[in-house]
């Protein structure tokens, strides 16, 4: 497979910027592929390599990925030195960040052609086969539904007619559908779920996946509520707090972006047990925790003869660590499934989110059987 | 399936009367099967029921069930008066047991005849199909190993020549075989586990399954290790601290008997994760905590661009109440097997166990899968 | 000391069920005096005898005492029998409960009147020495500030004009007060905390004391945060989830009750530490745990050369078995005051309280320095 | 108060040297005395500045302190930058590293007599005052007792025939009495712990302190034990295991150094309580977990009517960043106490220590008072 092009929506923020980074120390052999699911021998060769992964994006912020790089690197994200030594490819990708949209900077209608525009010239310009749009940018809140999200002639003739109705995520990913890409929700916007925009994903032939990547409290949750599960142990509560700090920390502070991450966190337990389960998921910002994310989880459970007995655990992760690799398989993923010719909702990547979108599996192990097929269906393909 | 016989080695002890009460329950209609694997709708039917199992055993302590449940009843594991409403049976199968054997009384080739013999007389008392055999007995040290231990041939001229060369819990397995039953060694003990017995169980083509039954600790690991393979995470070390009370927890005070179970448990792991990881499993006796347990396992992983990161459990169960449900399961499994006319260790039960005879499987998931298929096919068998 | 009365403001309540049946098993010398703070060899003799208090008090609802102590029976707070057995303690405690008062049920100023009675009538019935009132009863959310609150003449006006101006607590308070009889507010309501009550205590020469029984998360805050003080670490961050379900618990999901616990939570450890410390304290009912409480608290701190490090804690407790015996300690200490001439708020038991009235002071060792001081007093005065 | 020397024995590893960099980190400005529990406002004036203090030492290895300040640095235990900026400190007090002794290299009378005089000779090359030498070098196993360590007449009676009869940790000590300096003993290895020491100390009238510094999971003990005991609590069992790397870590994985360790830490509990308590202290190295720790503890007690509760704590600490200030405060209080003419055993300094020698107080806050008390007498003082 040729060089593709990773287009990151929010390219400047801690997961682009690890990603952007990381990828250049695995190309630079200062770093093996940890955190790949991709690189596993579990999965079959003829994804795109890592090393011919080209990056561009568009974000609201100037800081030049150097000093974001820097910055993480004082946080203990990467490791120090790193940021120096690849300099030349940070400023590489800085060069192909591209001013993102901002409410009352024109119509919406107006932003996505600028957008789509700015995508399309990064795949010319770079020759690219393709290009896959990653939206890594801040959680919104949860958009409310309107009639015209059912229809995309009804979508098209409100935003032709001047009105912004879209989420900021759904409208990058109408304009990522419009200029032919593959499209990839990481995070609990509502970015593709949009049924008008499932018709234009459809209509273009290009694939999409999402949502929100599954990198901490949920990714253990998904191991474990089979587990109880598979055993006939009844889990009576399942509550967890989530503490943050960084700019995903700083967003989630506000209620209404939190909202939208807790929704997406608490519907794997009760997906998996096949019945709602008491019991809440607080996020807290604790500016102090910097990049980092420590999360606890208490679980009651009921066994033989009614017994009650109970789980905790605390996980203690890097967040921007966890996604990065995983939002370079997704790229990579996306963009073979549409090379061979895949689109629509892959929903055989539920493996990699929070809140699948196009199945409700959310028990581990079954997800990454399914991802490993389709891997190797799309190897499989004769192209 | 008719009615099916469950005789359990160290029938007095805390799993085994919980076990015998726990399916007067269940039949009373007193208690849910909760906590039992093949009561699962993702289990077909055929299985004999729980209704239909008939109790009996060795022991070599004389407390009545009936006192032993009361005292279980009195630390929580089973509820307050049900061992008062299950009189009758806990007497019942009180009637059934019969004295064990101790290093001293008489020869082992004398025992294996008499356990044999005691086992036979159950089944024919009761007109029972078949009867399975269940070590649950105290944990013994691990055994040397013995050249007469690789062939019958040479291990029966052993014992004729009035030489007690088997470890305990062998003995047990082999007067099960000669009794024509299948067996499951739910202990870390040898049992079955050596190759004399299995061409035993070969000839009299009665199956078996072990070792050591997976409640706690050791489950929980072999449903997260996992996921650290499947997302890439390089686990660097896992380090895990147990306390408990209990017969059991007294047991394994003695470090000869916890060197069968630490090892038992250290095999997971490693066997999951494909290297050997960094770090101990301690077992510590805490008469206190009477019949419960409490695990903390501490795991560090390494991420993208090689960041530590760490989680950890802590695990508060009730094991008896545990193990219990998994013996009925393993018994109608083996039963239905033995039905079936399958014979020698059976992997397919790997689920079950910390140490699985037959198989390297360690993954939870995958080990589920294969219980499945293997449920399926026995239901699915002409009989 | 001749005998107490303890007359209890939610007398049928999990803390003053658990504080009567287990003064009377006490008594009985079914159990020893264990978790009471006065009972220790660090304190002088010289209190009334735990076999020498009396019961009574107020509430809405009718349960009787017998039902609710087999109902803590069961959910593992009192053991299993003590109920029966001491079925005359309580059925002789719950003929002295009285209706309280309600809201809509008469004017406060002849609730007031009628309250008053109450207690006096229960004092003369059993010629008591004297009697504690102690709230015990459903915490209510933060009262906002009136005018009246700051002079009794003022406040006593509004109440004579028929206006219902008082949160319940402090309805209780000043019935209290006008009985002649000392008063401890356990829980966070506002209680005799207004300067208007603190001039009728004063006037009427009764002693109270409170706020909020400190016995779970916030006890081990105010004995690890001097330690982070001491040693010169710099507290960054502490935040905390409290799972708990019981009544308690059930009155806590109003957010508003909520509140009233949470600030006075968070006070310890800033008025510990001298400074404010970022992190939240959630609160969060969850049935399932029935009279049990799961704490648990992440703390981040800075050492030598800014180092950042962290300590967290699970506190598993019932919390009626702990608040119980601090109920009767206080009931004891406030009597013998009472009965030594101490009038007005007894800063001096702020070990007892997560929001001490009348002084600042939040380290255990402290408080427990200045309570040792203080019974040394009352034990030393010339009666 | 003029300059003070501080004479580390072990002068090249990882406490030693993260306070040699961190006193000139303070004297440069270029970080707050955080961790100084003398820094504190709660403590007099009159104490050495950490500006005044000059390092030096003996060590057994040749690495200079520069590199193993590079290696801490790495290790995420002192700030990135620092060894660099501080790089002609750290040359300082490299030059007044002097080898230590291996047993072997000589008899002890004639070792004892070289020590003596390196540290005499570095006091007077800098014109110090006084200098206190801190013992930080790696753990031993316990010393058996020997008749001649009861009086300093048979002890000097044997090292004069030529018999090495003293651990290395009490050849330094007596080196150090020798010299006419204070000692502080900051490992649990014996250190001045023997009577025949004692006598000389008081013979030369110089002040020593001991044993084991007090910086992670004790220190918790020590705060955390006296709530329960002031709460009329009953700790019923005590568990807890430790996790280490660094080369502390690697010391105590040999089974003799680990055993001083964890009599050491399990003396506090006890001591708190008044009464043995079930549980046992386990400490894994972890080469893993680098200059890091984290301990798990797992205490388990009874409250009123005998109901049983538990709390568990996770502590995560960088050791160095801990020990070292505290080594810091060690040195100026102990040249203090030398200056006021205190000699003997200190065990007004128990707050530091685990194993406090001269005193059985373990308590923290009562060992806090303790200090300050000693400290304002030492302030006090007429010079
Ligand atoms: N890190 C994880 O483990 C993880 C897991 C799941 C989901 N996510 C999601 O990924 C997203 C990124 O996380 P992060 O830690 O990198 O956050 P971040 O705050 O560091 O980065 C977000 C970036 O988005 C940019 N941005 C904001 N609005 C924009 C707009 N309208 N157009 C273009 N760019 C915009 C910001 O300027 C910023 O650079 C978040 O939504 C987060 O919830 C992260
Ligand atoms: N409970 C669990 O979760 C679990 C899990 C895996 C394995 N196990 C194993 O199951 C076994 C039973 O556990 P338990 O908690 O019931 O222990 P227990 O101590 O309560 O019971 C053991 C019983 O075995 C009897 N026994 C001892 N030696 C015997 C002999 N030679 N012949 C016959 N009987 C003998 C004892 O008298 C006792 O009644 C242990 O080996 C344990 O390690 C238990
Ligand atoms: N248990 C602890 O550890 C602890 C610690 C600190 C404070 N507290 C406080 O103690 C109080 C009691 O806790 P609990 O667990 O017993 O709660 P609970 O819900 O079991 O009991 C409260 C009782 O108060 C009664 N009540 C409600 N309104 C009343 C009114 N107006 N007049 C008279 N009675 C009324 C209720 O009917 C009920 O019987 C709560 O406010 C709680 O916050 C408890
Ligand atoms: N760091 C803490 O929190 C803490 C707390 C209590 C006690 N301690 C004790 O402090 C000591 C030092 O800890 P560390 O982490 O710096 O260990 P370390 O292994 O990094 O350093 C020990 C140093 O002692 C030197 N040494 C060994 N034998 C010697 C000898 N005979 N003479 C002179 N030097 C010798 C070694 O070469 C090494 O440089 C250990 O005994 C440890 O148990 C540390
Ligand atoms: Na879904
Ligand atoms: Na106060």
């Amino acid at each position: 497979m040729r060089e593709v092009g990773v287009w990151f929506v929010g390219a400047r923020g801690s997961v682009a910027t690890t990603a952007t980074l990381g990828a250049a120390a695995v190309k630079a052999g200062a770093a093996p592929p940890q955190g790949c699911v991709t690189e596993s021998p579990d999965f079959p060769v003829g994804l795109v390599s890592i090393a011919d992964l080209v990056f561009g994006g568009h974000d609201i912020t100037e800081c030049p990925l150097r000093k974001r790089a820097e910055q993480l690197s004082r946080a203990g994200v990467v490791p120090a030195g790193l940021p120096g030594l690849l300099a030349q490819d940070l400023d590489a990708a800085d060069a192909e960040i591209r001013r993102g949209h901002v409410p009352g900077d024109g119509t919406q209608e107006a932003a996505a052609a600028r957008l789509a525009g700015d995508i399309a010239g990064f795949r010319d310009r770079h020759g690219l086969a393709r290009v896959v749009v990653v939206n890594v940018s801040s959680t919104e809140p949860p958009a409310a539904p309107r009639p015209e999200f059912r229809r995309l002639a009804d979508l098209e003739a409100r935003l032709a007619a001047g009105d912004d109705v879209l989420p900021a995520s759904s409208l990058y990913a109408y304009a990522a559908f419009r200029a032919g890409c593959g499209y990839v929700e990481f995070t609990p916007s509502t970015g593709p779920a949009l049924p008008a925009l499932a018709e234009l994903a459809e209509l273009r032939a290009v694939p999409y996946a999402g949502r929100d990547g599954k990198t901490g409290e949920t990714l253990i949750k998904s191991a474990l509520a089979p587990m109880f599960a598979q055993r006939s142990l009844r889990v009576r509560s399942w509550s967890g707090l989530n503490l943050l700090g960084g700019g995903d920390g700083a967003t989630l502070a506000d209620p209404a972006a939190r909202s939208s991450k807790t929704l997406s966190k608490e519907r794997a337990v009760a997906g998996i047990l096949g019945e709602p389960v008491e019991g809440e998921t607080h996020i807290d910002y604790v500016e102090d925790l910097g990049e980092w994310k420590t999360a606890w989880d208490h679980v009651t459970f009921e066994g033989f003869l009614r017994v009650r007995m109970s789980l905790q655990f605390t996980w203690q992760g890097c967040d921007s660590a966890l996604a990065a690799p995983l939002v370079l398989d997704l790229a990579r993923l996306v963009a073979r499934a549409h090379e061979r010719g895949r689109y629509g909702v892959l929903a055989d990547l539920a493996f990699f989110f929070k809140d699948p979108l196009g199945t409700d599996e959310h028990a581990l192990a079954a997800q990454y059987a399914r991802l490993r097929a389709f891997a190797a269906d799309l190897a499989g393909d004769p192209s």
